[in-house]
């Protein structure tokens, strides 16, 4: 019976095989050797200065590294938790807004929402039926996704808040896994090698996190002037004057050093060098106003942009129809294979 | 927290019920009063004695008692076990041949591949989603289909056969459910109220199945008519020589007459009636012969069928498009409940 088991691993895993490398009996998956992009985030929460450093402005800049990219608005996974519907309806919009404010270009990239691209949810179930849970427990997408955080946003709090069941989880880790193998590549947020870690401003040990129930440690991307310098004055520093870039040893001036450093575009170095004869809490302001500068302008364009909900709901009506004929392509190899036409 | 799960399960469970009734901000799921069926069938294996009277008579008289019949050829279910890609595409368009013999008529009901409705699994993941295993596994059609069977055929053995995953077993039983969800009403086989039970010819306690390891308990459509005498020969009966029907006492000889009166259309009383000085041994090989006059002209049309497979393709085609008409306005629907539109 275990071998019985091990034969029919085996034979799905070649399977899967054969849908990266495209069978003898079957066409290509894919004919462009290019590498594509997918990453998402979910629209429920505003984004925070730890998602646009460590996520966002890696998505704006994947868009002319690379000739296929699609980032897509994960509704589908949003709703593992309760939502209200009117709510979550605009969060798809404001998430599109922010997105657009940011520099994601849909000239550029494919922007679409989950839940218009009814081909993903299918290949979900296909691929989960060739995968057995002890392989997939193995791969790493399914490891990150089950501890820590999707799109910078955080999925895997959300399905393990006790509301959620082990089911969803497994569902969820396998539409997250579906997307790795419905395209070539799938540039996710949890393996971009350039993301920027940024801590919380009260606790420097933890992640930035926008559900921190300490509402000053987590810097919004929607806060006011007053309420991002409020933050960072109250940040969890230490009892050194200097400011210098010691992650292990003074976690929390590091971090506002490396805010400081990736709001600039400047070295660490540069910016500790510039800082030279500043006190921390002097510094900590210095930071603030770096952070309201870099921010200005994105939520300018935020508020012009949610003032015209039609060219939002154009946008990602255009972006999933793009992505939905991309996926359909996709399937219906898949279903070749499968057996299915 | 106890209260609070609670208070979130009770939400959800408002949220399906204004999906059935229809809530005050979005439109009625479906303004037709009349009900509609919903049922499906596995493409693998071939359809035996126990099916077609228990299950494909009675989807060929529902055609004309309702106004909206949907029958699906559910491939995407089959997969849950290892297949062959070439045999199941074979499978599937053999199904198709064989459920038009029978007489599923598609001017008549929407005889569809459940595959190319990608809708459908979308909607089996939002519907999971409004649902937490504890109700799940309190709902009839979970209870059912995780225990016995689908369609007369038999995917909760599949899935239980330990090459599927508990895993599988739950997104199946959603997947299921999600038809009951998605439609007004759904017909399934496991709740025909007239569905007849066929038992095994070798062990009258046990119900006629595909997957029987014992070759004669099991009458297929396909059978040649001598395997079929054959097969009634060797079937358990007892010591009695009369013809009875008393299928608490003599479960193999009243399993006979049953399966006389159903291929006959007789009543129980008349083909006992008319068996009067038959010995079982005689009686056994008229029942046999009244099979074989039933299936012949299905056996011919499923030869001729076969050989059409262009024929076969275009009325999947055609039944495929006619569902995904009807499930993306529900899908629509749905989504505008949810929050996605």
């Amino acid at each position: 019976m275990a071998l019985h088991s091990m034969r029919k691993a085996r034979e799905r895993w070649s399977f899967i095989r054969a849908l990266h490398k495209g069978s003898a009996a079957a066409p290509a998956l894919q004919k462009d050797s290019k590498k594509r992009v997918f990453s998402g985030i979910q629209p429920t929460g505003i984004l925070h200065l730890g998602n646009y450093l460590g996520a966002i402005e890696s998505w704006v800049r994947l868009q002319d590294e690379y000739d296929s990219v699609l980032y897509s608005i994960v509704d589908l996974h949003s709703i593992t938790v309760p939502q209200d519907p009117a709510v979550l309806r605009q969060s798809i919009l404001d998430m599109t807004a922010v997105l657009l404010a940011c520099g994601i270009n849909p000239e550029k990239s494919i922007l679409f929402q989950q839940s218009q691209v009814s081909e993903h949810t299918q290949l979900s179930w296909i691929l989960s039926c060739m995968v057995r849970l002890p392989r997939l427990q193995h791969l790493h997408q399914w490891k990150v996704h089950t501890r820590s955080c999707w799109g910078g946003s955080s999925p895997a709090h959300g399905t393990s808040s006790g509301s959620s069941t082990r089911f969803q989880q497994e569902v969820w880790g396998v539409l997250s896994s579906a997307r790795v193998h419905s395209q070539y590549v799938c540039v996710g947020v949890f393996n971009l090698a350039s993301m920027k870690k940024v801590k919380s401003l009260r606790d420097p040990s933890a992640k930035m996190s926008k559900s921190d129930p300490d509402k000053l440690a987590t810097v919004r991307i929607t806060d006011s002037p007053e309420e991002i310098v409020q933050k960072f004055r109250k940040a969890v520093t230490d009892f050194t004057s200097e400011v210098t870039y010691d992650p292990a040893g003074r976690a929390g001036v590091s971090n506002i050093v490396a805010v400081h450093a990736a709001v600039t575009g400047l070295s660490v170095e540069e910016v500790v060098r510039r800082s030279a004869g500043m006190n921390t809490a002097r510094y900590k302001l210095a930071v603030a106003d770096a952070v309201i500068e870099k921010f200005a302008p994105i939520k300018r364009e935020i508020e012009k942009l949610k003032l015209d909900k039609d060219h939002l709901e154009k946008v990602l009506q255009i972006g999933s129809a793009k992505a939905k004929e991309l996926a359909y392509t996709v399937c219906q190899e898949v279903k070749k294979l499968v057996g299915f036409l």
